[in-house]
């Protein structure tokens, strides 16, 4: 998984993480409690083509919204494995009797998310400008998405 | 301080944090790394009136904007320590080189903080539906609000 998420952190272009970020410190904000942690599978290979975690976002009177984040591994791109593990993970958190879907922080930049959430009907509910810093870009806005579930 | 928070918690009104939290994770939640916690006096009589944290909202490309939380104790109301300790923490927060305060889920029906954040300069940036569960008006609407500093 390990693999999968490297370059994406050390890219610094989409996730909030520390772009030098070490292996066990993104196992634990990957994998870490409270997340649940889901994996996509090449049906044919067995290769771990993407993973995704899901969580609660906040706690208590917040609880009923849960937080996901998807990641693809470079060779897999294209495949449709992102829409996949979205819908999957919505499903999954509908039955874990989860209301909604948020994504906290969706680098605007980030034009292929933006249209794909966008796609599986989340609405852009918000934009801070100048919250994620990017590492071409420098300070460019961000979107909060959320989608209602069932 | 915990008498201060706990009456705030056990309400369920404004902060997403467990109705039943215990004193200990209670004391996790509100003061725990990487958060700062600040303590607001009252100069005359020393009692505690106060405390608010102050930490980074997100990891890395996310690090440059904080959050917040305020509680002022039930017997100091309406006397300006809610805008006393935000004038502070934004100071402190500026002081840090953080550039802007996020509120992540402020209750609609949180009508005074609205109303006080709004007049120290915060936009509602977006508004999450049916994303607070009330104790008495159910699932309510949360806002988002957003203060780029200095």
């Amino acid at each position: 998984m390990w693999a999968i998420l490297e370059p994406v952190f050390r890219a610094g272009e989409t996730y909030a993480f520390p772009v030098d970020i070490s292996e066990e410190d993104a196992r634990r904000a990957w994998t870490g409690s409270p997340k649940e942690v889901f994996i996509a599978e090449d049906g044919d290979t067995g290769q771990i083509v993407g993973t995704y975690y899901l969580k609660p976002n906040h706690d208590g009177p917040g609880s009923h919204v849960c937080n996901c984040g998807y990641v693809v591994s470079a060779d897999a791109r294209g495949r449709g494995v992102a829409s996949l593990m979205c819908e999957h993970s919505q499903d999954e958190a509908a039955s874990r009797g989860f209301r909604a879907i948020q994504f906290n922080l969706v680098a605007a930049s980030n034009d292929g998310a933006v249209r794909l959430w966008k796609k599986m009907g989340f609405d852009v509910v918000g934009t801070l400008p100048g919250a994620f810093r990017h590492p071409n870009l420098g300070f460019i806005d961000a979107h909060v998405m959320y989608k209602l579930l069932g």
